[in-house]
């Protein structure tokens, strides 16, 4: 998919939510463990309750690992129900990976080109011939860690390098490899005043940020310091969209949250 | 697997090498394609061939992950294999995960409870709470990539942070977490001196270094700069051993640049 199909996908739908299926079979309804692939029941209906609300989802191969080679399926029938049924869906695995060149090279065949998703997420520790692989796949997306949302982000990434922050030296370096067009960046929601300094070096990246309500931060001030002309955000929401309900209510509650966000969404587009 | 168990597994082996398995499709002997399990034979082949003359294997997830089902398949079974006939033997997944709690805490069961490995590689971007999880389980092992031994390393993980190297701020900030006594660190082998300082913060961590031959480092450098009094080193080598030969004779030649490794290993052990 082209960054213009997602844009107009976001125009259309007046939506930039991103669903994150991250799911964990003690917490999805127990009547769904009686069948025989229950996170891909989840899934489905999941996706069949809240797909004309979103413009992407985003399964974390934690879940699927977890369950091994019952997981591995799947994540499979996951993108694949995806690809065939919504090919408009923006599909991102998050998988945060990143390896020596050759072996980054296999994780972007597995991830890009044989499940097929439209992007894949990956972390920047290992540099430049680390994420380079992954950006070769054209009409793919490459979405690196930048700030994450959660604690240890203060470990590392907002240590001082030489003048900058840590975070902000990985967006600038990683502006230079090769097919860097096809980078997204990871950034959390939590503190919407990095959106500022952020955008002073990439005004036009699309940015994947996760954080937003369970984590604690604003969708109107990630919008105001995040957003830019062509929309550049999808904004994340994982356990309080597809966790809304345990009961056999769960899909049509998924769908009620996503509503939500999706109105405020909308409202935050009719203004700009 | 204790740490004491591994020295001990080294002192009467009289080899601390440690042998990737990497496999590729396209790499590995043409008559194996006709198997079930190309990937699963090639490597008992190979563990068949040269398990008294190293003391771990390192499976790369990406290699298996590329693969789809039939690659975790066979990572399935080489570890089971492992496990049953080989119980003495140090297994590590390659597979340099990390991320939010939750989510970590997925991949260490994935990865240190169901399949079983010893030890797993993570990645430290992320920070205290994207390790801490792996780090809960007793007897099992966390090894973080320190400084990595491709080229990119240098892109972000020698660069200053408030007047030490990135690398060593990571390795002195994770002595600080919960149940740390449970971390090793991947030291490349690219550059030896930098093992003196790693040792300065770190005397008696175990280090698992990549980059030894096929990268260009040196085995008598790494040892000199690099072991203490409890060796703390497993040299890892993939390429140079499991493709020696891409014939019927791939495993007898594996086993051969096994024990050249493992001679130069027992020489520098006998020196000690």
């Amino acid at each position: 998919m082209t960054t213009q199909q997602l844009v107009q996908q976001i125009k259309t739908k007046k939506s930039f939510l991103c669903i994150g299926l991250d799911v964990d079979l003690t917490k999805i309804p127990t009547h769904l463990l009686e069948l025989e692939d229950p996170i891909f029941e989840f899934n489905k209906a999941i996706i069949d309750a809240t797909h004309d609300l979103c413009v992407s989802y985003k399964p974390n191969t934690a879940f699927y690992e977890a369950n091994g080679l019952k997981g591995w399926q799947s994540l499979q029938k996951t993108i694949n129900y995806l690809n065939e049924k919504h090919p408009e869906i923006f599909t991102i695995a998050d998988a945060k990976r990143g390896d020596i060149g050759n072996t980054s090279a296999m994780y972007a065949k597995a991830f890009l080109e044989d499940l097929n998703f439209d992007s894949v997420t990956v972390a920047p520790y290992m540099g430049k011939d680390s994420v380079e692989p992954f950006l070769a796949f054209e009409n793919k997306h490459t979405i690196m860690l930048a700030l994450t949302s959660n604690e240890g982000a203060f470990d590392f990434q907002t240590k001082n390098v030489e003048g900058n922050e840590l975070y902000k030296v990985v967006i600038e370096t990683s502006k230079t490899w090769k097919n860097s067009q096809n980078l997204m960046y990871v950034v959390g929601a939590t503190k919407a005043e990095y959106f500022t300094e952020i955008r002073k070096i990439i005004p036009n990246s699309f940015l994947l940020v996760p954080g937003v309500g369970a984590q604690g931060g604003s969708l109107q001030e990630v919008c105001k310091y995040g957003m830019n002309d062509e929309i550049g955000l999808l904004i994340n929401s994982s356990r309080g969209i597809i966790y809304a309900s345990n009961d056999k209510d769960f899909a049509e509650r998924a769908r009620m949250e996503a509503l939500k966000m999706q109105q405020e969404m909308e409202i935050i587009l009719n203004k700009d």
